[in-house]
């Protein structure tokens, strides 16, 4: 799916929400165990419920691979289920060498038909590339992550070249910046705003008008919105474009609204109120929709 | 497998060999396409021929999930044939928020009997932390990796502290360091050198000394010599412990040794000559050897 055709479903659909089918099998209904593939089946059903209200599916690989062989059957059911009319998340965060992250590329845009997918830029270039080279696909690459553990290295300061050591210490301090700040620079120059995206966590709504002005053209993946606490409003507010920019992930508030029999009727009540709330966003920031 | 015992393999079989099973579908020989599993018929083969002379076999998960469903099964029953008297590797780079994490410790270290699982540092210390909570598991960090695009990042320099930019201009000079050394030192201390070891390209001789000054007591896993040209000689030197702390890992150099019939023996002719070498630097280098 290319740029322009995303656009598209999110101005039809009113929506910039992506579910998250983080199908963790110790929390789906307990009624669906028996059945043959449980966690198809669990998708299958939020899927049909919340198709209506979202532009995107997540498929967090880790909950998959989790169950073996039967996990990664499940995961390619999945997404060919999806269809073509949503943009295809593998929330998988690869990243390898490159003749590795070409395998990868191999295994998510050829054996299994994801448009996009997540991937972690600590090997550089190379290891990014590979996810480039094809036609109407996505590289979606960490930016500022929604997890503590972002202050480890996202959140650590630069000196961005050798000269800044010889100049004045107000110069210094001009001239550092975070990690994620670089990443998004340098990454931004591998891609463009048709092939390549950023993870921007909704918990970190301090940076968000930095993270805007580094990357004035880029979609951002939100996630952290719902179950990690952050706000709809004010990502909106900060990081909508005139051509929307953003795709807000909810997992685990969607598709674990009820645990019991009810769980997609449930589900398609949490995403109607996502979209709905997304919707008045759209029509107030982004004077397009 | 924990530290002693991985020590007592090295120190019987006179070798730091890791097998990487980066094993392509594209380059096995071609009498082997026709077998029900190509891949695992591959690996069985390669496994039987080297294991006398490797210490370790690492499995690159890219080159499996290419091949969707089959390739994940393969992997498994490969995983499964090496046994207990090898290490066993899932070279995957993942890394995620806490509970996804988990979720892949899961895959790795309980869905299959893998001794450990390579990991991307960027997210910080609760994307790593579950790997470490499982007794004789082992997480490996990627710290300075063999390719180019090592320079984009890792090898950026930091500044450690916000007091820095108060100081004298030679103080900033002397508190700054690379990215990699940042993780390495934060990364220690999220573990012991007994469930936590570092990915170091062979081809980053220069940094050794230093590497091994930062984490004296930890084991590298070093990729990169063959077909990446780094030597064993000078890691040896620069890198190697009284107790070892290294495992050397070798791929395409050994697995497609021939891409004939004769690629078992082939195989079985470079990973000793490997063996051989090392031996000579573990009586040399290291004296309980």
């Amino acid at each position: 799916m290319n740029r322009s055709q995303l656009i598209s479903i999110i101005r039809e659909k009113k929506s910039v929400l992506c579910v998250g089918l983080d199908s963790d099998i110790e929390k789906i209904p307990a009624h669906l165990r028996a059945e043959e593939d449980p966690v198809f089946s669990f998708n299958k059903a939020i899927i049909d419920a919340t198709r209506e209200f979202c532009v995107a599916y997540k498929i967090n690989t880790a909950f998959y691979e989790a169950l073996g062989v039967k996990g990664w059957k499940a995961m390619e059911q999945t997404v060919r289920y999806i269809g073509n009319d949503h943009f295809k998340i593998a929330d998988a965060k690869r990243g390898d060498i490159g003749n590795t992250s070409s395998q990868y590329a191999k295994a998510f845009f050829e054996t299994m038909p994801f448009d996009a997918i997540t991937v972690a830029p600590y090997m550089g270039e190379d290891s990014i590339k590979p996810f480039l080279e094809y036609k109407d696909k996505w590289a979606i690459v960490l930016g500022l992550t929604s997890n503590a553990g972002s202050k480890d290295f996202e959140l650590q300061k630069m000196v961005n070249n050798k000269e800044d050591f010889e100049d004045e210490v107000h110069v210094i301090s001009q001239h550092t910046n975070y990690l994620y700040e670089m990443v998004l620079q340098k990454a931004a120059g591998w891609g463009t705003p048709g092939n390549l995206m950023f993870v921007v966590g909704a918990t970190q709504a301090d940076e968000f008008i930095n993270i805007r002005k580094l990357t004035p053209g880029h979609f951002y993946l939100v996630p952290g919105v719902g179950a990690q606490g952050g706000s709809l409003k004010e990502i909106s507010e900060k990081a909508m474009i005139s051509d929307c920019g953003l795709l807000v992930n909810a997992s685990r508030a969607i598709i674990f609204a009820s645990g019991e029999k009810d769980f997609a009727e449930a589900a398609k009540k949490v995403a109607k109120e996502y979209q709905q709330e997304m919707q008045s966003f759209l029509i107030e920031e982004g004077s397009e929709f």
